[in-house]
């Protein structure tokens, strides 16, 4: 079969491992660490830093199509390997969007795509002038580098915004800002595209976000309006197709209410790359989104991302703000007795107040109301215990 | 998390990976070569020789329970693990049931199980008297070793018959016979129970032999009477609860029609292991039986094995007599293409006549006899294509 280079060492990379073994392909990993997450589970990997252009070089030798499990590999870097003939999927070109902020914003306002206004904070004055365009709902973002709610700033006032952007743009970091989004709740695209122009979108999902991370995803996104939801896929075909995204790509969406009343969507940010709302697809998809990753880098056919269960749920599992004394083995045992339907994905990760160390994925027989609340509920009360080694539901 | 070891290096230990992945479990293998099915996909390998008590001494160290991928590990071997103090899974003395055919028969007998009429034979005259007992009808098997038809012999008079046993005999072969069942089609029964006593069944599955080995398996059986299927899954809990089973268990069937016309099964061979009819496990079960397999060996508790498909098909995809020019790549590429809801497994290995390199999983939305026999279709199509490089059902 075939070989996928991936340049990155966390969950990510780990997840696509089940899948490639599965398909007959090889992956060859580039490292931090050689008991990094994604380490501990494949052969082939070379220790090294993705900052360093031989490093990525040397990864990618003997390959059909190198990856990613992050967006933050180096310019440098990927045109060396494109230089030298490697396959970089997605391409530079379309990884951009999803490496800087206000690039992407730009792109989407060029393909029609709805997003918040918004603005290049270049200095202080700009700041400024978008404060007052606003009426003061002001996010201020850095324009690459950030995730899981890093590099996000909602200042309350305009003296604060004020010094923060004279701050961040001393210390050299490039700024946007955009109108907060009075949202009711995020929702995300999940589309797969290989070289081929091949495009499959899974069903729209439903994720909850607490401290600026993904804490649960849902999906089918409950009580989606399939005009919406229709809406929804078309732009995640259109935005795939013209960025020329090659792979997974994610598109976080912020939903509200419009003027008419009705729930409406506005595009927040892209990855380009297997994403946490996309957790749920390994329990409740035909098609995981790590399977599909590896088909689409590689340019073969796309798989049937068509869900398997009525509705999955999917609770991350982070870090306690103190790792209890339960030793994890133990927790999952209890997980597993109380809840023999959840599928409990551990990453390999010691303890970090907040990292992301897990997730479980359950799925319902059925998607009413009821159900999906149960389904919420008890994943949510496995990911819990994970965590806390008590139930959230027992004084 | 937990440590397994794993002895054996085909694509059962290889398909323990991506459930290890998932539950963080870390596998350590002995394997033949260092390009065996299991040692590409899985970091932790020790080369070496299954026969050799050294080998197995030194991949059970650090392992919280040592566990196989075949019933060929030399007693001597678990012998010197156990006495080290290591967690055997499955335990010798249940193991023996699975390695020795004149045991695993003696012993259904004790239990009750329904089996064939069978006897020691240890000389040509035990031969000749059991040919005259089941008047001709006589199945003659090596006690040990046999596998996917191997062992097994269909004399066709007493004189074959006799001449097979005194050669048999004379190199040292340890033998028994059975009456030949007039089956009229073949199921399987799946279990797993972990050290602790728990339990679970899979739904009983239908799987289709072509030369004494399997082709394909469907699941659930199809038009099993709820009688029987419940009578086997009671079976099935009793031969792994009385045994002592750890672990996967397949209980291998026949299913015959009996004096009263109805629907009847008697135990033919019994595997210790995740087994070839469960593989439709990956894509048909809340649990895979090689997630089962690691829960159980590890003590921990077990998973939902209900169905999570109307109907899965699993089809084996055997070495053709010449392999195709055509690169197995582009065979994935068109099965994908026709196929996109195709789970294509494929093990790593290469090419040769009739060898076990893959399978293809495939559920159906229903479980009408319609869908029933297009998913068989399709499945088989899949495999077929995947051996040949061409479509069956196509001039």
């Amino acid at each position: 079969m075939k070989t996928v280079s991936v340049i990155g060492d966390g969950q990510l990379a780990r997840m696509m491992q089940p899948a490639a073994v599965e398909l007959g392909i090889k992956l060859q990993l580039l490292a931090g660490a050689p008991d990094s997450s994604a380490a501990q589970v494949i052969p082939a990997v070379t220790v090294g830093d993705y900052h360093s252009t031989a490093n990525c070089l040397a990864v990618a030798e003997g390959s059909d199509a190198v990856t990613f499990d992050h967006e933050h590999v180096p310019s440098d870097a990927l045109s060396a390997m494109l230089d030298a003939g490697y396959s970089v999927q997605p391409a530079p070109s379309a990884l951009i969007n999803a490496q800087d902020k206000l690039v992407q914003r730009r792109r989407m306002r060029e393909l029609g795509a709805p997003v918040p206004p918004f603005a290049d904070i270049s200095s202080v004055e700009d700041a400024q002038n978008f404060w007052n365009e606003v009426d003061g709902n002001v996010c201020l973002k850095a324009c690459r580098g950030g995730y899981d709610g890093h590099g996000v700033w909602f200042p309350k006032d305009l003296t604060e915004l004020e010094s923060l952007v004279a701050e961040l743009l001393e210390a050299g970091t490039p700024l946007m800002a955009e109108k907060k989004v009075a949202l009711t709740r995020e929702l995300s695209i999940l589309v797969a595209r290989n070289p081929s122009g091949e495009v499959k979108v899974w069903p729209i999902t439903m994720s909850v976000q607490e401290n600026g991370v993904c804490a649960e995803a849902i999906a089918p996104a409950p009580d989606l309006a399939p005009e919406l939801a229709q809406r929804a896929t078309d732009l995640g075909v259109q935005i795939a197709t013209e960025l020329g995204v090659t792979g997974v790509l994610a598109v976080e969406l912020f939903a509200y209410t419009n003027d008419e009343g009705a729930e409406d969507i506005a595009v927040n940010e892209l990855a380009m790359r297997p994403h946490n709302t996309g957790h749920w697809t390994q329990a409740g998809s035909i098609t995981s989104q790590f399977e599909q990753h590896l088909r689409a880098v590689l340019d073969l056919p796309l798989g049937d991302p068509s869900a398997s269960a009525p509705i999955t749920v999917m609770a991350n599992v982070l870090g306690a703000d103190e790792d209890p004394a339960m030793p994890m083995v133990d927790r999952v045992v209890e997980v597993a007795r109380r809840f023999p339907n959840a599928k409990i994905h551990l990453y390999g990760k010691g303890h970090r107040p907040g990292r992301k160390i897990g997730h479980v994925n359950l799925t319902g027989n059925a998607a009413d109301a009821a159900t999906v609340a149960a389904t919420r509920r008890d994943a949510k009360l496995a990911a819990y215990f994970l965590v806390h080694a008590e139930w959230a539901d027992q004084a």
